[in-house]
């Protein structure tokens, strides 16, 4: 009977890649065929603008997301610190940001093909393009605005490691962490290809719209090590070396995050076009297919593997396609854009397991198997899915190459930081609680309160005791 | 002192009406004062999509607003398998309206009165309209931001099912729903009206603005088949037939899902005018009117009814305003937004209790209420109220009558096809899970894992036992 | 070694404002440098009314975010009653503000320096600006939009005393506040300033470009008198006169909340700027460090006098910044912002502390402190680093003088009038419940149903049983 079941779920998904995937293929490509909206240009700009930064609303509201994901799936005991996390890399992100990393980010002129810096703060901050700029090509994002979307990105980058230290790292150090990433990895690897650097002057250039590689990657990558450098949770692994789950405890609150994440992925990657012009509806297209692809194939596949469709694992799978789907999501086509996020929800299901079991690193969220493996994959489909270039397009191997070049790079170059990072807090003696504080819970000892008052219906409650229960 | 209290309300909702409706209502039409902006049409076109793309991503919000209410309502024990169904909805549901759905609910030029069908996927996804055809009064949206509204629909018109059968449906019988709901049920009666079919094309044209019948209706009387097929859940009547109370286990999560869907209502609403225009604020205006209204008088009608003002009851009397207003919002001015939110407001309340009471059908959130009674009441009200052509205005009874003839025939439509759909399933014991299952929970016994982990205030959770109960 | 850690947060802190102010400082003046986007006019001016739709509907997901705040700093028995309270001041603070408040609000040529009235209802809520009028000068919103936004305004100006008067109120006291203040207080006091009167017409007018006092001053003053004349919860001050702690039940939700009000403040404070202009992207920048500002330095100032980084204090530290920053937002540079936002944190722990324990008015959320303290503190702040007139920015005192009566005039005026409200409620018996109900809580004595499910992982929850804890 549940092999039913199971075949149906396989039967569903391929149905669905089979009949939707032909017909949504066309022979075109994404990139020449949108142009910026002509007439007025000073409108032109308001309306860029005003679009950006209402794409930058939505990406902070990702911050939000990726709390209660975090919060969801780990205990109880922690949740008024995931919480704390998530508000202080938001905070201390920005501001950090704000000081130094977008003059790394984006140096300008000052850049150099590794690494530049266009000096402390915001400079120009109150400045805006000037339309004759703009008519010859320049660029129509004021400072404001470009730095609001740009540091809404930063903090997303610091909060994908949250998830995955969850449950057992001191508050100081996850703070000293922040200022680090927000303040220099990121921003780094930022200025690489975003802002001027080599991987943008290639002879082939690299491809990452919306950040497959430059933010989930480095988010990804960092949450490894800092995973790998706290060691398991107590209890993770029993004698045997053998996982043992540690449930989450609320699923409605972990899968609102998923659903708060999808509608914030509109502002990141639509936004990320850094125009309102025709090619964002485009965009905001093949994210979805993507998303809803890895969803999916991510049921399908935890069907199959665990058994049962499993509610975690098919939320990371929508995030594993939106993940995916960042670096292409301007140079495919809708059946790249659903084959692309299909894998990546396979992938996140198979990817979790194979960190918990086989590597042995305790993730309690999946974050490193979510935003640093299908990251990487991301980068890979646009070699291989791109309509102009890619390999599987008979686009030639070049931008395959070019993918591979840079994916390597930024996990080499996040492994090798954020790992003398983390190691370097635990020799400092500052990244991991006590025993005691662990068991005890990183509510009460780190911020001297509990995340869920005694009353949430224990006996004391007298709405519990004068309602029976009817399950 | 209760009957004061209940007077109070009373008074308060009537003064409300008397104050505010002479002096909202003005004798002008909506419809003709509002036209296209002007100026440069490839800007206004650009403005038109960017704004269908935003107003779609509020839709798709509706996603999580949809689970937080139907998760709130119910138990604790279907809590993930109630946030699994809507994350699948959809998933599956956006992939299905790819594939099929959209050339059956738009056929274009192929469309029949009653079916048709323009081929499978989305075919000209990255296409955009041609100025010079918007200038002589073409449609100005790309395919692109076309599909991703109406696809946010889809899922919506899906989604409303999940709560009426929630607690004991087959999670892959939800499955196989959502496949002939968005792929075929939904898309046929898009068809008739917004497609080109025979409701558009009748002597007085059928008004359906955002869809009160065409999605909520579609949505409510599936629910309602659903939920009858289905039968009660376990120890909802009691041997002497009556219904016995199964509370939800959320008030918190099912009214920030509330909070979510008025705030998605107006990507709904506005963005159903499918174009940036300032028509726009107007319809914000009466959404906004018409769910306060329903909200207060749900409040004052449970009050009356129920003895207590009723905290679901008002929640779903906000949204009962919302699905009303939905098919006369581009017709009606403020006066009749009020009324037809107030009747609804009440209309949900007795409706509810009508049909769990009289009809004995188990619908544990209400969604055949106020989905399919408030949304039939929507479309009547717009035959009553409409500025030109409403009943009660004066306009004579020619719209009163295509809007009834409409209603019913959408309700015999999805009543036919949604029940042949539900008692198919049943027959192929594909549809309800073992009583013992549904003892247990549809969490562990259909996913696998509880939805909320043990350690959430037990005994077992340090935090819980290191302070003390204040309450 | 809690000194070491303690040490660390504020130097953290420090490193942050030296590093970053000074280069964020710029010699010029915001207001002066942007224009309307020119070019057709009636494109303007739909962008115009479609951007602050947006805006509005941002605000309106504040209601959301209360909601969150005040339920998860409360106990788990008044959980459904919270979010009651702020559904149905939403519901008649928007009706009764249609009804009455609007025509006080902004009487138009109607208005005398104190009190106005333009009549009842929303006149002329179809109609839209001429292109010529707005060239020559004219207002480019229409009134549906307008009033739609100030409506999100009105609600959220009654809403913020809901946390203030939490766990004690009788529900039908709390209508019949919000009908007053929506009606009646907030009106007029938006009236002296946004309506044309005495505040806007000085020789240096009031700045409150956001309503730091018009809107979170008002809120939180009146809160302060509703606390005042409630008296504080049972349990809350010992014999011996010592406040305490009365701990929430969930900081997953108020944190979340802390995050959708920090998203809704980006509708807000931009849309404050009514026009879609160059303007709003430098607002957004402004709030986004100030409320960033604020998080950091509460969370330090908690941890040096609780010796914790304290959760619920940080998220009142961004909300603080927030509240701050309204007034000036559109007068300051990102130094001013920063440093009105990092004031308001600090100010915002110490204020809560102080209400609690020198005044020993019960406030559960500390909204007196928030919005009434902080409310002032940026009327102040304006005065003080406003780069064009404030006094520390060598301005001279008359900004400085003009904020500091604006904010005594507004101080005054809402203490009297809402201490004449809440001190008649109660002489009328309206507005504590008894103290057996407060006992047993809000939800099931004034609604009759709980906010939470018996089956929330209590024994009879078979999910709970069937998996054992792993905390």
């Amino acid at each position: 009977m549940r092999q039913k079941l199971l075949l149906g779920g396989g039967v569903v998904a391929a149905i669905l890649l089979l009949t939707a995937a032909p017909a949504l293929a066309q022979d075109v490509d994404p990139y020449e065929r949108f142009a910026e909206g002509s007439g007025d240009l000073a409108q032109t700009i308001v309306l860029d603008n005003i679009f950006i930064f209402i794409a930058g609303v939505l990406v902070f509201f990702m911050q939000a997301g990726f709390a209660l994901v975090e919060c969801g799936l780990t205990r109880a005991k922690n949740a008024a610190n995931i919480f704390m996390k998530n508000l202080m890399d938001a905070c201390l992100g920005v501001l950090v940001f704000a000081a130094v990393g977008w003059g790394i980010a984006y140096p300008g002129g000052d850049g150099g093909q590794f690494f530049g810096f266009a000096g402390f703060g915001i400079p120009g901050w109150d400045s805006f393009p000037d339309p004759a700029e703009v008519a010859a090509g320049g660029y129509p994002l004021g400072v404001s605005v470009d730095f609001f979307f740009q540091a809404a990105f930063a903090a997303t980058a610091a909060t994908i490691v949250s998830g995955a230290v969850a449950e057992r790292t001191k508050f100081v150090g996850y703070l000293a962490y922040t200022v680090v990433i927000t303040g220099l990895i990121y921003p780094i690897v930022v200025g690489w290809n975003w802002g001027g650097g080599w991987l943008s002057t290639l002879d082939t250039p690299f491809v990452d719209f919306a950040g497959s590689g430059l933010v989930h990657m480095v988010g990804g990558v960092a949450a490894f090590m800092g995973a790998l450098a706290l060691g398991p949770r107590i209890g993770k692994y029993g004698a045997d070396g053998k996982p043992r789950a540690i449930p989450g405890h609320s699923i409605p609150l972990a899968i609102t995050g998923v659903f708060i994440l999808f509608i914030g992925w509109f502002g990141f990657n639509p936004g990320s076009e850094l125009a309102a012009d025709m090619a964002v509806p485009v965009i905001a297209l093949l994210t979805l297919l993507a998303g809803m692809a890895g969803g999916t194939l991510a049921m399908a596949t935890s069907w199959i593997v665990l058994k049962k469709p499993d509610v975690s694992m098919t939320g990371n799978g929508v995030l594993a396609g939106l993940v995916a789907i960042c670096s292409g999501v301007g140079a495919m086509d809708p059946l790249g854009a659903i084959i692309t996020g299909a894998v990546a929800g396979a992938l996140v299901v198979l990817a979790v397991l194979f960190i918990e079991r086989v590597v042995k690193v305790d993730d309690p969220v999946g974050a490193s198997a979510l935003h640093g493996v299908c990251g990487f994959w991301g980068l890979l489909a646009t070699g291989l899915l791109a309509t102009d270039d890619g390999l599987l397009m008979g686009g030639g191997a070049d931008l395959f190459i070019t993918q591979l070049i840079g994916g390597v790079a930024i996990l080499a170059f996040v492994a090798v930081t954020a790992g003398i990072l983390f190691f370097a807090l635990k020799a400092a003696g500052i990244l991991r609680v006590s025993a005691e504080d662990e068991m005890i819970g990183l509510d009460l000892t780190e911020h001297g309160a509990p995340g869920y008052g005694p009353d949430l219906l224990s006996e004391s409650n007298p709405a519990a005791a004068s309602t029976m229960a009817s399950a």
